[in-house]
Order: C-alpha cells, then sequence, then structure tokens
C-alpha cells in the first residue's frame, strides 16, 4: 500500500480530546473516528488490526471445533420477554418498532435468539455436543459511552454457546474455551488475569471473567512516558460505583468511590470483606403473597440459579428487581432501610452467611451501594437455605485454581466465559431426546471475547512516547519504506519503488511512504501507527548498497545490504513465528 | 469437518414453505432459518458460502486500490436530514431513539456518514482520488419482505465510495468498478447483465445496475426438475408495481401486474413505449412561489442531477414529494388529475418530450402507476429545459455499447453503481483544496453488491432435482467423505478416517459423514448442499483399493485407486483454477 493512496489519517496529540491513553492513540494513528458519542467508524489501519485480531481468534475457535454462523442484529423483544432479561437489561437494550409497529430489540449478545435457533436444530442426544461462534457487532444504549471504543454504544464482540447433554459435558467444553482463551491472549502478548466472577445477568452458576490491565508492560529499556500520558492514565477509572452511603453505628457518611476501589472504601471504614453480606431484591413467584424476596448472602459468594430457582418464594426464571420498582415499596433516602425489608420483602439467606459473627449489610441499587454495620442478623429469624452450595471453596478448588478476587479498577473486562446450565433452554422449551427416549432440557454455556477492549488493552499496554508498538501479529503492516528525498534522488526513488514491489510479491504486508514530505514526519506517522520494522533508504548509503533497518519497538538501527533484505526479514519473521508456536 | 460434530440441518421439501427456489434451497440445504419476517440466521454451511464471496470480493476490491473501512451501522438521524433523504426513504428507513431520546436511524446504506467522514479526513487534492469498501450488514424495513433473503429487512451488502476532484477522475474510477464487477460476476459463474438504470433516491447522474436472472442455466445434460420446483418459479416475481390506472380516452381502467411487466401491460393498451412521458413531482424551491414542480421527461429517460438543480424553481438538493405531502393539495381519486397540475403545480419539461407527437403521461405514486393518454402536450405551455442533455444517446455511446433498457421481471438487482456528483459533498459542505488552493466540492462515486442476493442467483441458475450445484470457488465444502457401513466394517472406517486426516492435512477443504446413518440419506444431504466432489468408500471397493469419485454437477463415476486419491483431487483442482484465471 502507497500511503499517497491510502487513508492515514494520522492527527497530532493537540487534534484529539479524549481521557484515555488507548482512544487518543487509536484516533492520533488513524484508528477510528467518533460519528456520535459512543459510535466510531473504524479506518482502515483500525481495519486491518480487527481484521488480524479476528484472523487469530477464527483459528483458535476452528481448531477446537466451533463452527461460524451468524445470528440477525434485530430480534423480536416477545424472545427477550420469555428469558425475562427485557427488563434485567433495561433502558440498556436498543428498541425499535418496525412500520408495522412490531417491536424488537438490537441484539447486545445472543443467548435468547440462539437457544430458539437450536430448540428446532436439535433433536437427539446424538448432535449433542455443539459449539457455535460469530464475530459481529453488537449493541447497547450505554447511559454514559465513555473511554472510546471500549465503552460504546455499537461494538465487536466474538460470541459463542455451546449445547450439551449434561453440566459434565458442560465443564468440559468449558475448560477448553478457559484454555483457548488463555492461548489467544497469550498470542497476542496480553498481560491478563482470569478471576472467579459473578453471572450477573447472563445467568448459570460459573464464570469466569479475564481482564487485562491498563498499565504500560514493564519494559527493560525504560522509554521515557510524556507526563500528560500519565496523568490521562491515572484519570481512568472503570470503577460503575459512583456513590457509597454507609451507616457505621448512627453516623451516616456519603463516600465518592471514583478515585477509591470499594475495597480501600471498606477498609478505610473498618469493615471487613468477609464480614460482608450482601442484599439481592428479586421477584417473588406468582404464588407467594409477596412482590419481592430479599436473597442475603456472603458479598464475594455467587448465586447459583440452580439452586436458587428452586425456591418457592422466587419467580422463575429469576428476575433482579429494578431500582424503580423497589422505590415504589421503599423509602432509599431513610438510611435505615434495612429495617423495611422484614416488613415489606422477606429476607432469605445463604447457610454461609451463618459462619459471620458481626455481619455488615450491603444493597446495591444500581450505581449506589448501601452498607449498614447496625444491621444485626441473628436477632432476625432468617430462614437459612444453600444457594451457594455449587460454589462452595472446595467445589471451586476442584477444577481450578484461582480465588474469587476483587476486581481491580486499573483493568478492563475483555473476555469473559458462562456456564450458563438451563436458564434459557427452560425459558424457550428447548429440549433433546436422552438415550431412554426421554425428553430433557439442553445445558449451554456461553463465551465472549470484547474485539475492541483487546485492541485498547494492547495498545494501553504497548506504547512510548512515539504511539503504539504493535505486537507483529496485530500490526496493520509488517514492513515500512521510507524514503529520503525520493523525488529529488532518482535512484533513491527506483530502489525504493524496487524494494516495495518485491516485498510485495513475498506477500509481505508492507506500507511505502511515497508522499512528499519530509523524513521526520514520514518516521513520526509511521512509528505512531506502530509498524514494527522499519527501512529508511537514503542517497548516502545506497552508495554502498545498504539500507537502514530500525526496530520500531526498541529503536534500534542497523546498516543491512539491499540485496539481503529480503532474507533479512524473512529471518526475523520466522524468528517471531517461532516464538509465537512455543506457546 | 465431521457431520457429528457439525450443524448440517438440511430438511426435507415437505418441511419447507417458501414460494422462491433459492429460499427453499437455502432452508433445505441448511445455509439459513428465518427468525421473524425478512429476519434471518445464517447457519454454519450459509457462513462458509458468503465467506468465500466475500474473500473473492475483497482480493478484487483490494486488487484495484480500494481500502476496507467500517462505518458505524447507528447514525445520527440528523445526518440523513441533511442529504434529504431521510424523508425520501420513508418508512423504509429504521428510526431508533436512544435513552436520551436522540434519534437515530439503522443505516441502509452509507452515502451520508462517509462523506461526514471524509469532510473532515479529505483537505488536499493531494489526497484525491481515494476509495473505500467495507461488507457489513444493512437494514432496510421492507413493507413486504419476501423471497427469502432476496428482500429482507436485513441484509449483507458489500458498499464501496470513491472521491474525487472532478467528474473526469470519477468516470475513470467507474469505468474500473464497471471492470471489476464483470470480473467478480464472472469469476463465480453468474449469467447477468448490465444495463444503464435511474439513479433514484441516491442521486447523481449516471448508473448501472447488475441484474441477474433467475433462469436456470441452460444444461446440456438435460436434468429433469420436479414440477413443483418450476411451479414455484412461475409466481415469483419481482416487480414493485401493484396497480394501474388507466384512461384512456374517457375510459378508466384498474389493471393489477403481479402476473405482467409494466411493458405488456402498456402494449395490451395501445400505449407506445416512445410515446410515454414521466412526471416526477419535487419539492419547489424556497425563493419560488410554489410547494412543488413537476418535471416532465420521456419514460425511459433518468433525470441529471447536475442539471435540474440548477432550475431556480427547484429545490437543492432535489427531494422527491412523497404521497402523502402531494394528497394534501391533490385528489388521486379522480383520475384525470393531471389536470390539477397547470393549476396547482408547475410542469417544466425536458426537450426531448418536444420530439412526442402523441404524449401519454404516467405518474408514479408509491406503488401506483396513473397513465392517461388524453393528456395533450401541446396545449399546455410547458417551459423547456436541457435535463437529460448528458443521458443523450450519443453521450452514452461515446462510453458505453449498452443501450437504455426495461427491467424484466424475471430477474433480480445484485449490484448497482453510481456516478452521484457532489449531491452529498454539497449537502454536507464536503470540500477539498485544489491547485490554485481554491475549495471546492468533493466528487463522488458509489457501488453495491447485494450479497445474499448473489447466492440466491447461483442457487436459482445452479441447482438440480438433487439440490444446489455449487461452482467450486462458491462450496461450502470441496470434497465430501461418505463411507458406506463404517460402523459394521473397520476397515471401511480406517479407510475413510485416514482420508479424511490426509486431505485436511493437504488443506482440502472436507466433509466426512460419520454419523450412523444409510448411504442414500448421506449423498442425499451431501448433494442437496452441493459439495461438488464425492468420494464413496465401500468394502467391495476397497478388496481391490479402489473408492468411487462421484461428480455432484453431472453425476459421473468413476473409479480411483486409493493411492491415487490426493493426486486426482490436485489435478482436478489445479484444472479448476485455470479454468478460473482464464477469465
Amino acid at each position: 500500500m502507497k500511503t499517497s493512496q491510502y487513508l492515514l489519517s494520522t492527527l497530532t496529540d493537540y487534534q484529539v480530546n479524549s481521557e484515555i491513553l488507548s482512544d487518543r492513540l487509536m484516533m492520533r494513528s488513524g484508528m477510528i473516528r467518533k460519528l456520535s458519542s459512543g459510535i466510531y467508524y473504524w479506518l482502515p489501519t483500525g481495519v486491518k488490526v480487527i481484521e488480524k485480531l479476528k484472523s487469530i481468534i477464527r483459528k483458535e475457535m476452528d481448531s477446537i471445533g466451533l463452527i461460524e454462523f451468524s445470528s440477525p442484529l434485530i430480534q423480536p423483544m416477545k424472545l427477550w420477554k420469555k428469558s425475562g432479561r427485557l427488563d434485567q437489561y433495561g433502558e440498556e437494550l436498543f428498541r425499535i418498532n418496525d412500520r408495522k409497529s412490531r417491536p424488537f430489540i438490537l441484539s447486545p449478545t445472543n443467548e435468547e435468539s440462539i437457544i430458539y435457533l437450536m430448540k428446532h436444530e436439535i433433536q437427539s442426544y446424538k448432535q449433542l455436543p455443539i459449539s457455535l461462534y460469530q464475530i459481529r457487532t453488537k449493541f447497547r444504549d450505554e447511559l454514559r459511552p465513555q473511554f472510546g471504543i471500549i465503552r460504546s454504544k455499537e461494538f465487536i464482540m466474538k460470541d459463542a454457546y455451546s449445547f450439551h447433554t449434561n453440566l459434565q459435558s458442560l465443564q468440559k467444553t468449558y475448560e477448553m474455551m478457559l484454555d483457548t482463551y488463555k492461548r489467544i491472549f497469550n498470542r497476542i502478548g496480553l498481560d491478563f488475569r482470569v478471576i472467579l466472577a459473578e453471572n450477573g445477568f447472563i445467568g448459570g452458576n460459573l464464570s469466569h471473567e479475564f481482564r487485562s490491565n491498563l498499565k504500560k508492560k514493564h519494559s527493560k529499556l525504560g522509554w521515557k512516558v510524556k507526563k500528560n500520558f500519565l496523568k490521562v492514565k491515572k484519570q481512568c477509572s472503570m470503577n460503575h460505583i459512583k456513590i457509597i452511603f454507609i451507616k457505621n453505628g448512627l453516623n451516616i457518611k456519603r463516600i465518592k468511590t471514583n478515585q477509591k476501589s470499594i475495597s480501600e472504601i471498606l477498609k478505610e471504614n473498618n469493615f471487613l470483606l468477609k464480614e460482608m453480606t450482601k442484599l439481592i431484591v428479586v421477584r417473588a413467584s406468582q404464588e407467594s403473597k409477596y412482590q419481592f424476596v430479599a436473597i442475603l448472602m456472603r458479598l464475594n459468594d455467587s448465586i447459583n440459579f440452580y439452586e436458587i430457582e428452586k425456591h418457592v418464594l422466587i419467580q422463575k426464571p429469576m428476575k433482579i428487581a429494578q431500582k424503580k420498582e423497589l422505590s415504589k415499596i421503599m423509602n432509599f433516602k431513610k438510611f435505615d432501610f434495612i429495617d423495611q425489608f422484614n416488613e415489606k420483602i422477606p429476607i432469605i439467606a445463604d447457610h454461609r452467611v451463618k459462619k459471620i459473627l458481626c455481619p455488615t449489610i450491603g444493597l446495591k441499587i444500581d450505581e449506589f451501594y448501601y452498607l449498614d454495620s447496625n444491621f444485626k442478623m441473628k436477632s432476625q429469624n432468617f430462614k437459612i437455605y444453600d444457594f451457594v452450595k455449587n460454589l462452595s471453596e472446595n467445589y471451586l478448588s476442584q477444577f481450578y485454581n484461582e480465588n474469587i478476587e476483587q476486581i481491580r479498577k486499573d483493568e478492563i473486562e475483555i473476555g469473559h466465559i458462562f456456564q450458563i446450565g438451563n436458564k434459557y433452554s427452560r425459558a424457550m422449551n428447548a429440549f433433546f431426546q436422552d438415550e431412554r427416549g426421554e425428553r430433557k432440557l439442553i445445558t449451554m454455556g456461553c463465551y465472549g471475547i470484547g474485539i475492541g477492549r483487546v485492541i485498547a488493552a494492547i495498545i494501553e499496554q504497548n506504547h512510548d512516547i512515539n504511539g503504539i508498538v504493535w505486537p507483529d501479529v496485530l500490526a496493520p503492516f509488517q514492513v515500512a519504506i521510507l524514503p529520503i528525498n525520493m523525488y529529488k534522488f532518482n535512484i533513491v526513488r527506483k530502489v525504493s519503488n524496487d524494494l516495495y514491489c518485491d516485498l510485495k510479491k513475498n506477500n509481505f504486508e508492507v506500507i511505502f511512504d511515497d508522499r512528499q514530505i519530509g523524513f521526520s514526519k514520514m518516521l513520526k506517522d509511521i512509528e505512531l501507527i506502530g509498524v514494527p520494522n522499519i527501512l529508511i533508504i537514503n542517497k548516502e548509503n545506497l552508495l554502498s548498497n545498504n539500507i537502514i533497518y530500525r526496530n520500531r519497538s526498541n529503536h534500534s538501527e542497523e546498516m543491512i545490504h539491499l540485496s539481503c533484505t529480503l532474507s533479512f526479514l524473512k529471518k526475523l519473521f520466522i524468528k517471531n513465528l517461532i516464538k509465537e508456536t512455543e506457546l
């Protein structure tokens, strides 16, 4: 590709206005442009990086037997009513009516649509297990789109779904996906960690989150980073929680958390994490006389939907109550609102709460956390259930070595895998026939990777003062040719052109800067974009048939003989290929 | 891929209910499934075909220097207001509000969003010409989604846009795209024709449409086609026009056209095509005292927007009036409504109308055509302009050999290319600086290919009684392995498995039917899906180390020695590769 025929679209630091480093660098290097809040174009350089990442993910998915499919983006609203997620997603779902006023939604994820499909395609246990995936656009009507493509209204996600006869089969695929995700993120050189996470609205009994930190990787070379880069990074908080109300004895405090993590605040106020409980308010079943039921459990435990939906008081499928609904019967402005619970909303507790001697209660309503250490558990007559038994520490350590960890605020979620179970197959009546001819609910898993977020995380971890330092496997171009004074010296022009054709013929992805501009502007653009290998051609060196090779990541330069250029580059790429296959 | 791990999802003819052959075969072969009216899943077999077509189009686009980008699917409504297309598209545009009630649309095409992007990226003539493309989902709220994926609410399109300093430069890219489109359709073996077309709402002064007929290609082998296939085909009419009101002298007739083409109806009622004129009602400029202006021109002529927008009475950019607007000032139920025109809406005529001795007037309002042979042109005092001068036959024959042709009803549009000019750059103030430093409007072209429609057309043209007969370049799998009684005879199982691994290792796209079912069901499925090359392995032939090769398209079978299978297939593919590169 010649720059004169390419949409390079680089910008200076002064031309962009963004609070986060990856967004700044994506704008500056001409990868993205904003059309509207949370809505972005991907320019050619951005598309090239996306395609490389997609190709790596595709190969890994194909290699473990997943099949690519494609789900509609517009989906009938009734599917989402059936699963109960229409209310749970609430205003985050883009809603749309067609010309005949039939209601649809724009899909943020595809559990509903895929189980509706599989319900008709799967008849027998012989067809199971089977796993499908796609890499496509998703939509979410974010309240506050921010951090560039990290939290946007329109985003690209790899979403995969697996279908099984039982939990053991799901467990096997789940572990295979966990390994494959690790392999993918390792292949692109991402610094990440896997944590046990809450399933949230997705449902199910176990999930792992892949989180990538936004700190630059430790560099032995010690590049100095501009101060404003660092400043930008500090401002970036991924924390949803905005305000915490704390009632400690009789005092009430209001704390903003945008600078602190929840565990920091707990510490400062002498709350012990292991003493913390949480209340999750869900809709009550129609058979009960209540509107809502509150589930009391330890803060760090996750709900096991299998168990909880067996409870007679709880509506199936489980639906978490919205603030709107709750505020009709409760007064959140009163900080002793916990007392209102036993009057209006019965509390049922998990058995693990019993172990807590002096519990503090927490309630999360939308973006607010309410903590109350004046809460006396023993004085109340809770009914005790075993809602988290499958998530007991013994059970977990049986399969995984990770412990339940707190989410750190300098990280973003880049992937999430879920053991869903039969939440959706139950809602949609998706059965298969087992070996004995009995109809059973299909067991399901789902697995996501945020494409844009992975790219943003890579940039956060790999950059220097000059711009992005792509790992070879994701670089938009492998090699750049920068001629000095090509329009003045014919020999520079000829050699550059010949080299360009030669590299293209040998399937190198090469960008040739043929603009009539100075060398320093060329180098600035190419280093900003992050091309890993740069060839500099000038008249002086050509006298001895030499050109300069410059390494983008460590800025080292060396002279190579023109006739050896091809073999030099090939050797480089083979070296990197070996490094990668060793993973 | 082993069928046991694949979502084959074939259906029998009785299981599908569709009026069009390609839709039936796509459903039956497990390529697509319907989620809702006009909304489809693409199953794995369908995705494989799409990906092959996308890859061919990508290679051709890249080879002529187009660059891939990606435009948002959700776009601010104000962009579409600015271009004037919000009203023109009317109810076909999906409209959506975000949670803050800001209005957006789901893009059916991207002229607005791309010129808005380029307006900021293009400063100088040095950056022009430049061309971008993408292959992504588009949306259209079809009044009557039908014919499977041919007319659907959500569809995949390749859309490309070129940007120029002047018309000559646009002309050059336009001709290159015309050639490239021909090459793409030839590469996949599609029977198609190119016709000069009207630009419609897109705007501009010249466009070509690529149309593909829905008739099966002439087959020398004379396969008998089931009667219900033929019946299905006859029902398939692509004609938008539903009702024609004809006033011939004093009589008024109402004719349904779903079985007939407009030219057939004209013929039956003694209207001569060359005597036909049409009225296009557009909004009047603010400076004029009128609300609307009607443009009178020959039926077969297209508007030259460059010329028409120079007219003082006409609003810039030109906006076609909607029925809603018109019915406020006109009574369409009166069939002499043409007389209302000179009173309320002034008529301005193109000079080519003068040549018509006894004109008949036609007015198309939404889906209705009104024809009036009682219309006396000479009695009216029309002002004559030269609105189609650039489209004079001389001008056209200068560049192209095709003539303006009528659209045939047994065809569908598969591609369309447009010389837009500066309709959108004017609406959005998109300028560049020319050699002399003057600001000038960017000149634009746009180029579309309907991915789903191309696939449907290929199937309409390539099928037999057993199913789809894919051209090699689009087949979801290149080779199928069908073992007979593999679970009874170990030798069949071993040979089939080894062959499968061997072919995979040699990069063949192979499907191995390992299901525990009879051979005839296997063959039925594989021929329905249309795998071009089939290897049949049974115990009897293995005694002499032979297997059967079956050709999907002509059903011929031959015995090949097991040890020669690989070289046999390689030779086949090289032969086809040579055939293709000769195009």
